[in-house]
């Protein structure tokens, strides 16, 4: 699946370097330490997967022109404020493995520096797409900020529903991957159908994409993702895996658990024990089979489509299987 | 002077209703907590000085609709984005006499709704008044990021030019102000002459309001402003007065402030005495000219213009003056 990787490489190359000019270009209108600060938040190893949506999108549906990866530029601009954003508020020390930008420049500028990317990105999808991306896009934005008070509402809740889960993802990812999507479409000229048909694969790919994180915080490997195990654990963020273990599990298996979950110290000692009890009781499998359900009627969301770029869909159904896979 | 306020008590009102009822019909969509600091946020006192400004260059322009007022409204969602996102980066306990919504709801709800404001003051500027407004509003947001970046820099340098001062006011509060009268200007249907008479008018009175705001934090009485007088000097914000009065300061009196200055306690402990060295070598009465001065040049640049509303030029004639007399 490494595969999917090599066939997208120019297309990351392509805007990474469209960021690369329009921040360079920025210089004589802005502070140096601001732009500073945007080619450090910027440029930190993130995978572009929501400016790679909105190219694939936009060629699916038939255009391709030089403005395109500015466009798509736009959706990494949204979504790296919201890292800085979520970075100060978690207070995180990392970010992929590097300082985050709240401690290798502190509050004001990663809080600043969001507040710029944000009007910048509305800014080009506004001048790029008129009322009807710049519309999906705050909604997006928007969604995003409420599914942030969703998840605070959330925290250390261990009767939380599946529903409020997939509530809070929604806002959280699965919105702006959708509208990176539905931009593109737009973009591209598609007809409503078209264009709705891109929301629901993106809302769908962002949701699993959530899960496979959520999974990744529980199983993954902290040399890969750059993130410390456990972290949504400890901090009480109730996600999936565990609401499934706690929905299947008999009484004492739930009783032993909700007394494990009792408080941070606790949390953080027991982690290995909770990983056990969450496998037990299929917490993890089941995730996962929801995670391969979303994918799939994503896939059939776009597979009937009209479409005018082979290659393009091609790349679109393999990233929706790299989802799953992705151990990072 | 207080009649300005009354000429104008119709118009707070309508804004305010539009507001109250933007943020009522938002309760379906978003969690109620973010609902309730909204409210807490919005509803704070504010004079909506930016609000008006762009129902009265509408107006002005010859357009009064039933939207001008959401139109307006949005201007207000921006600053408070600004004041939420401010009040954390400064750790202010207050916002005109209550809790800061830091103190009140934490670190999350406060930069989290500021992004929502941020997100909604877009999407209705894009809607009402399309590219031509975005761009305005967009270039007034991202001026206000820079010149908080410029304050940064700009911050405990006794040397500052008055030059980086403007700077610096320019983005972190004219450019707000002109961007109002310029979108009321473009929501009026005015030609680009008048558009950029509105902005300049906009910009001047931005930069006249902050300039007294800056003369109140060394002479204004607590009770009225809601803010500690004396807490941007303590802080190591170097504002106008200052400026001006070691600009003037011959080298002994310069060498005593300075001293007075050196550091954070210092500077709480000397305050009386700072204050009598800015008053004798002239920092306030040279800032209120400067200020006067942007005045008159504001009133310049829209007396002359076609207006098609008598009472709205009126009353931004008198905005104008109201801005150089205002005690809080």
């Amino acid at each position: 699946m490494d595969n999917i990787k090599e066939l997208l490489a120019g297309e990351v190359a392509a805007v990474d370097k469209t960021i690369e000019n329009d921040i360079a270009g920025l210089a004589a209108e802005i502070d140096p330490l601001l732009q500073e600060v945007l080619q450090y938040a910027v440029f930190n190893g993130g995978k572009r997967i929501r400016p790679l949506l909105v190219l694939l999108a936009s060629r699916f549906c038939g255009k391709d022109d030089h403005k395109l990866p500015m466009l798509a530029a736009a959706f990494e601009y949204l979504h790296v404020a919201t890292l800085l954003h979520d970075d100060v508020i978690d207070h995180a020390d990392k970010r992929r493995g590097k300082p985050s930008v709240n401690v290798q420049y502190g509050l004001t500028p990663a809080i600043l520096t969001g507040d710029f990317l944000l009007a910048r990105s509305m800014t080009i999808v506004g001048e790029f797409t008129g009322q009807d991306g710049l519309n999906a896009f705050c909604k997006a934005t928007r969604a995003m900020v409420d599914g942030e008070f969703v998840q605070l509402r959330n925290s250390e809740d261990y009767e939380l529903s599946v529903e409020r889960y997939f509530e809070a993802i929604q806002g959280k990812t699965a919105q702006l991957i959708s509208a990176a999507c539905e931009v593109g479409a737009v973009y591209g000229g598609a007809d409503l159908k078209t264009r709705e048909s891109f929301a629901v694969y993106g809302s769908n790919l962002g949701a699993a994409f959530q899960i496979i994180d959520d999974l990744l915080d529980y199983l993954g490997d902290a040399g890969k993702t750059g993130k410390a195990i456990g972290n949504d654990l400890v901090e009480g963020k109730v996600t999936l895996p565990l609401i499934y273990a706690l929905q299947n599990a008999a009484d004492e298996d739930r009783k032993v658990l909700l007394d494990l979950l009792d408080n941070e110290t606790r949390r953080a000692e027991s982690f290995d024990q909770v990983v056990q009890l969450v496998e037990k009781n299929n917490g993890f499998s089941q995730s996962l089979e929801k995670a391969q359900q979303l994918i799939a009627d994503a896939v059939a969301h776009i597979e009937s489509l009209h479409c005018r770029d082979q290659h393009a869909k091609k790349i679109l159904l393999g990233l929706a299987q790299y989802i799953l896979v992705r151990k990072k």
